[in-house]
């Protein structure tokens, strides 16, 4: 087994889903948390003076949504075949131009406030209906679970966290996110990890 | 060979890679460009009622990047390893980033040129030579042939035609941009493919 170190911010934000592959693995790491006031002195060591960043015996990969799919080969969440991975990939993209709804990078409180409500209420909630609508193989989006359910129930989990009710129109995928977060390994992590804001 | 149906609009943007990795390999596939005017009619008939859609024997996928990638794995574009594949999603993604510094949603015509030429000159550029700095593989940035090399190369292109300077910084970068556009298959579809603003 390789000895995995992660890198990232005592945050959820970007490191999460790699955080939760971990978990569902039952793959130890060490989940490095750099705090905010020493990442200044800290960036020039990391190839893209960005995080998260995955050592793998010593060899750095970048890049959030690579790292996710590396990890999730090495765990054989990647699907039966190529099609089932299409489907797999399919339902991440999807998700991640959901995410993108929300207004990330607004920086007046008040102006966020309101793009983030419009975007829980009037944007975000179509979006996933239309994922909903593509959700006819069973259980999991593709068929059989794949890295991109569990990412799902990670953003799930941040959008029920902004308001408990965004997936009340999508049965489908509230049990989706239910059936992730029972999983044994996956719900023993949600309830030890750290808290944090986001 | 399984039957291939491309649908896009009459534009290069989330489809050019697409076509490009078809180009690259030689494979036969219809080139379906829907007309803007008949899209209303039209989207309902789509999935997630967005393009680009591939049609792969009467099966459909969603989503340009899990089309890209599901070509790349029929077409044997992703690297001899998951260590391979990691570096060339790094690649992909970090490209991702570049790409989304551009004003493509800003509808007032004199702020998107500002910002547009703000995005060309200022932020594009560093990122390019993070991206340079990490390109130590040799002729391609996996240290092989990957579809994010042709993935880089058409967004390149892109950036080439609102700033024919941007990859002068980054002679790695602009190498590689030539190298690819030199594949005599690829530079027979950009010599022959409609000619299209974006």
């Amino acid at each position: 087994m390789p000895k995995y170190k992660l890198y990232y911010f005592p945050l959820k934000g970007r490191g999460e889903i790699i955080r939760l592959l971990f978990a569902y693995a039952n793959v130890e790491y060490e989940d490095v948390r750099i705090p905010f006031d020493e990442w200044p002195t800290k960036k020039n060591d990391f190839p893209f003076k960005q995080l998260p960043v995955l050592d793998v015996d010593g060899k750095r990969y970048s890049q959030s949504h690579a790292i996710e799919r590396f990890l999730a080969r090495e765990f054989s969440l990647v699907g039966k075949n190529s099609s089932t991975l299409a489907k797999a990939d399919e339902f991440g993209e999807a998700m991640q131009d959901v995410m993108m709804k929300l207004p990330w990078t607004e920086k007046d409180e008040e102006t966020k406030e309101r793009l983030m409500k419009q975007a829980l209420t009037e944007t975000i909630p179509p979006a996933l209906e239309i994922i909903e609508n593509n959700f006819t193989n069973g259980d999991y989006y593709a068929g059989e679970l794949t890295f991109t359910d569990i990412g799902f129930a990670s953003c799930a989990d941040h959008l029920l966290s902004l308001d408990s009710s965004v997936l009340d129109g999508t049965p489908k995928l509230k049990a989706l996110f239910e059936r992730i977060w029972a999983i044994p390994s996956i719900a023993s992590w949600v309830k030890k990890r750290p808290k944090t804001a986001m």
